[in-house]
C-alpha cells in the first residue's frame, strides 16, 4: 500500500511525534489541515506540511 | 513503488495538468515548493498543495 505515516515536529525541534498512521488524504480546509487515513480516522491539524517523502512513507507537519 | 504524480490545477479551474511524475519529495523552501522525483528531476513551484491522495498516487498543486 502507498499510504504514509504523519509525524509532528516536537516542540523543542528535537525529533518527531507520530500523529496518524496509514494516511491517505491531506488537504487544507478552513485554515487547517484535514487528514484522513485508510481506516476512515479523521483529524484536523493546525499547522502546515514541512516535508513529504513518499519513498520513506513519511509526512512531517509543523505547528503554526 | 509509492511515489505519486503531481498535477497543477488548470488556470480556468477545469481539470489538471501533469507537472511531474514519480515524485518522492515535496517540501516548502524559500516560499516555493521544492519537488523531486525518483529520477532526481527537481522543480520549484510557486504555489501550495491543494490535495494529497496517496492511494490514488495523486498530489494536486495550486498556483499562488
Amino acid at each position: 500500500m502507498c499510504e504514509a505515516n504523519v509525524y509532528i515536529e516536537a516542540h523543542d525541534g528535537m525529533g518527531e511525534i507520530l500523529y496518524l498512521e496509514n494516511v491517505d488524504v491531506i488537504r487544507p480546509e478552513d485554515g487547517q489541515l484535514f487528514i484522513k487515513n485508510l481506516f476512515g480516522e479523521q483529524k484536523f491539524f493546525d499547522g502546515h506540511i514541512k516535508e513529504i517523502s513518499l519513498i520513506k512513507h513519511r509526512i512531517v507537519l509543523a505547528r503554526k
